[in-house]
């Protein structure tokens, strides 16, 4: 078989390889063949009309190398075309956001010429994956030389390819240059600018960009109240007067900052052409199993699942499991209160300094114990809603969060709750919310960073001493770039950046009238978290595939959601605290009636401001209708045109 | 001017009229001649393309009849390609709701021969009022006759004679044959089964067949509430826990319910063809104003009025107006409670009959002036808001309704509210929640059926008798039909009647656990209520022009609202009850504390439900997706067309 490159000049491929295919090196010679074919065939044949070439790597001294990895490219018009296929929304001469196409190309802004530079690189690769992903099986009834991994008309093969195992992945190259350039800008300098989120979102695609800008935003929000904060604990206002205002500070604070990221997120998303973007039609996701049936939308051949057989395994296996772990979650936050206890009795005994040290030992096994818990959670639930058998990657996701975000909330906040309202001790709240905050950080930064980072390292300088040893000084910058690309960690997207987010966020505000300081602890993990997340995109995973995205999505709502619960604790905690109590010596009942007339105006008032406040400003709001216009005047000038025609 | 038809042809008319258009009697011959060539001019030259015919009424002894009423009608085929700029839906061959497009009229379920009995009269007319209100002018710089009435390219010439007074009003005719069978069908008959909704789609459009739709639902819903409630009637369960069960019920069917229409109104709105059709680009209203500008969006020049003054409008005059209103309705409601005091006093120093009567007096007058309260604050409110020059009919309507709504709930229910929490009268509380129901319902029915139609009837005596006189036995059906609905009332729009059932809703569900009853009353009152609007749309008003609506809109909100706030009012009554203080003898601040636990429970459970129940059912949700399927589908295979034309 002579398709690929020889070594020699792999380095001068006829195209730029934007897209790294790696097939099982067992794969049958035939099926390579079809597949390739497939890939190159014209798509008038229902091919993929791509450009690819086989990497050839030398043999390597005993370790054999995958032989079956290839790379793919396209020709500049193929990508153009492509780019209206999957409806990429582009700068218009008007400055007017609007859908791409291929016959109106030049009156598009940044056209020039044939269109080089025209598309980032993130957009080509999601172009590319588009089209290997819609490449859809013939007439063939299974992959030649596997008569048992079956095809029917309209199936992705290369869903089928992977779901059998046969592909083995999929993922773009780094640009060596660009991503230079970007490090540099973004997390190389330590610097008060803002990051650099055009070129990540050129680079990384919107999915990433919207996640940093969330990040930052987030962060600059949090700046003032962790001025407040500092002021708190500079000056000791022990206060209860000014607790009482930090909360109220705090929720309205929260309520806002929610409300004005979305304007924020949809002007970002405006910018970047994913706000007015039309999903694409969804494919089943590539685990998706069921008996051949017809689709009632497409009416196309796909397998399908009962709704019922899924209700049922939700009903009947995964809450109950999660119910089970919840519970198992409390157990461990009642031996933990067992075990702080101890160690306050130790220390009573014998209050040296090593025993005082011991007061602080329960808390910090217990935030290494919930992280761990979160961790062996996360694959249970992966594991659980997978054997759910999703037939969309979007339904599979949102069951996936919410199982991973309700027994996190329980397992992160379980024992700060019951040592607010059960144990009503705030100064052990102060205490547990600080070791819990800061020990849960410091592991996250080591465990998603640095760690795989190290790991990284070792294997790229193995592979890097091998490739040396074969070549001698022969540059062979593309091979060995694919080579360390290849075994690098795949990146599994922004679910547990946000979750992250998510959790800080309830520290901050859960709680935010007993510890004011959570916010300052906050800021300063998050401007270290934006450039260690900066620097596992850049250097410890695979580059991801760019993901279109208009907004946070889910995450906003889980916020919101969190926001509410804040002005329900927060109202609690005011409620419990003795100096409130004391300006009510007499009726306790009048006290509680007014906290919670406090609590249901501030509730009605953030429905309202949510209400008032539009989620997308006003010259956003004029340019998309200003689309609409257009394209109904479009639409009926067409029309005319048609009947003048006939 | 010879335009329109002598007496003796006029019902020969050589097309079927549909909408009336009266001109103002004393309109200049320019601007006539003028309008109605822009009516009768072809498309292509920028006119409406429209058949219209002037009606010359027999002078009438003295009384001298106006002159320029027309009759308006089309060709079938400019109806038809009408029904593709308006963008109905009808339904396919295959069963599906699709986009009507005059080249595929074949294709389409319904469509017969050359199209004859297609479009229902209710959407020709609608076609009709969609053509004249987009009848532009072109170079015109004023209306012929008339220098003072500007023009610029582009305005609404129906919008600038309306809003100028030039143009009287513009109606659609009753279809008599078509309205003797609907009638009978819908409330001739005294019948159980459901009302003919289809049918008054059919006639009136989808905005008022939601709307019976919607009162038919409420009224269904309600009648598993009345049967418990006439049980607790029967069988005297004064007992406490009894009212608790029934206000949980009561809370719980709320959110069920208004879940539920949601899925019911989008099945109706599909099989309408109105869940997925587009909103049409929406023209200023007739009334707005302002210096003449450039709209942003449409690049057209219009009227345009600076946001800031608008919002400076509100805030300093609306607002206050608001609030001085409600302090009004406060100060109303004290003395109502002193009137309320002093007859209690009478009666105790002489219990008699008479004085026992006079007992429920002052809550009767209190009923009738919130009534009137409520009508004159509307009309106020109508010009406040009218006077705020709002661009937009929508955005006028939403400021109208908050306003309106606002002000009633506070009028009609304050004096319930202070019962019940400041007085804490349970029995009072009783009685005056089912004295101000019964009252404000007969007051309303007579107010909005029956006194209209008492007035109504008189005037077409004298009419039908001065046409008599005049004609002798001639029989001129379409002139006396024309002249009899000219000087009928004008339907305003569904606003008062979905206002009546949000109060009803209110009284139902506030209150629910001190007055189960209320239920019974509601239903009976709905029972009616069908009949008499029924009855009021049939023969009382003109017939308005259909509206397509797809739910029933801020109405879903506003009831949703008040379901939550039943909840806090419901939980705050069981708090209060002394049965449930019986049970903690000891501790009130643990009784506040479980109530307050129960309701954010309730709270929460609403909200999740809400976010669990679909609102589309699964079958509608399919075809949706189909038809967005197939569009995607179509682009595609257009583009494959046009790429290999080229």
């Amino acid at each position: 078989m002579q398709l690929g490159l020889s070594v020699s000049d792999s380095d001068v491929s006829s195209f730029t390889p934007l897209v790294v295919l790696e097939l099982a090196d067992d794969t049958k010679a035939e099926a390579i063949t079809w597949f390739l074919s497939r890939i190159r065939d014209k798509q008038h044949n229902g091919g993929a009309e791509l450009l690819v070439d086989q990497l050839l790597f030398p043999a390597q001294d005993g370790q054999k190398s995958n032989p079956n990895v290839f790379v793919v490219g396209s020709t500049l018009q193929r990508l153009l075309k492509g780019a209206e296929d999957v409806g990429l929304f582009k700068e218009f001469q008007d400055g007017i956001m609007r859908g791409f196409t291929y016959a109106n190309r030049e009156s598009f802004k940044d056209f020039y010429g044939d269109g080089e530079g025209f598309l980032s690189d993130a957009e080509c690769q999601y172009i590319i994956k588009h089209e290997l992903d819609t490449l859809r099986a013939k007439n063939e009834e299974h992959v030649p030389g596997y008569p048992k991994v079956k095809l029917y008309p309209g199936k992705s093969v290369v869903r089928r390819l992977q779901s059998k195992g046969i592909l083995v992945q999929y993922f773009p190259l780094h640009n060596k240059e660009y991503l230079k350039r970007l490090s540099f800008s973004w997390y190389k300098k330590i610097k008060l600018s803002f990051q650099p989120l055009d070129d990540i979102r050129h680079y990384f695609g919107e999915g990433l960009a919207l996640y940093f800008g969330f990040l930052e935003y987030f962060t600059f929000a949090l700046v003032p109240m962790a001025l407040i904060g500092i002021s708190y604990y500079l000056f000791d206002w022990e206060d209860y007067d000014k607790y009482v205002l930090f909360a109220v500070l705090n929720l309205v604070w929260s309520t806002v900052f929610l409300e004005l990221w979305k304007r924020c997120s949809s002007t970002l998303a405006y910018e970047w052409g994913t706000l007015s973007r039309k999903k694409a039609f969804e494919e089943p996701r590539a685990g998706f199993h069921g008996v051949l049936g017809f689709n009632p939308v497409t009416g196309r051949e796909e397998p399908v699942y009962p709704s019922l057989k899924r209700q049922l395994r939700i009903y009947l296996v995964s809450v109950p499991f999660v119910l089970l772990c919840l519970y198992l979650s409390f157990y461990v936050m009642m031996v933990y209160f067992d075990m702080e206890n101890w160690a306050i009795s130790i220390y009573n005994e014998n209050p040296n300094f090593a025993n005082g040290i011991l007061l602080f030992v329960p808390s910090i096994i217990y935030a290494v114990v919930i992280e761990i818990m979160n961790l062996l959670y996360r694959y249970a639930a992966e594991f659980l809603t997978n054997w759910e058998n999703h037939r969309l990657e979007s339904s599979f996701q949102n069951h996936l969060v919410l199982k991973v975000l309700v027994f996190n909330f329980v397992n992160c906040f379980a024992s700060l709750f019951y040592i607010a309202f059960v144990m009503q001790d705030m100064v052990l709240l102060r205490q547990s919310l600080a070791t819990l905050l800061i020990t849960s950080q410091i592991l996250n930064q080591v465990m998603e960073a640095f760690l795989p980072y190290w790991l990284q390292r070792r294997r790229n300088k193995k592979v890097h001493k091998r490739m040396r040893r074969v070549m001698g000084d022969k540059e062979l910058p593309l091979l060995e770039q694919v080579q360390l690309e290849t075994e690098m960690n795949t990146y599994l997207g922004t679910f547990d950046d946000y979750l992250e987010q998510f959790l800080l966020f309830g520290y901050v505000s859960l709680f935010s009238c007993v510890y004011p300081l959570a916010a300052v602890l906050v800021v300063l993990n998050n401007i270290t978290e934006v450039y260690s997340d900066a620097f596992k995109m850049c250097r410890v995973f695979k580059r991801p595939f760019s993901e279109p995205a208009a907004n946070i999505g889910v995450w906003q709502l889980a916020f919101e959601t969190m926001s509410i619960i804040a002005v329900v604790t927060n109202c609690a905690l005011i409620g419990l605290s003795s100096q409130v109590k004391a300006h009510f010596p007499e009726s306790e009942s009048q006290m509680i009636l007014i906290v919670v007339a406090i609590e249901h105006v501030i509730l009605a008032f953030k429905f309202i401001l949510a209400f008032v406040i539009p989620d997308v400003p006003k010259d956003i709001e004029v340019k998309l209708a200003k689309l609409e216009f257009d394209s109904l005047g479009a639409l009926k000038k067409k029309k005319i045109l048609e009947a003048v025609e006939t």
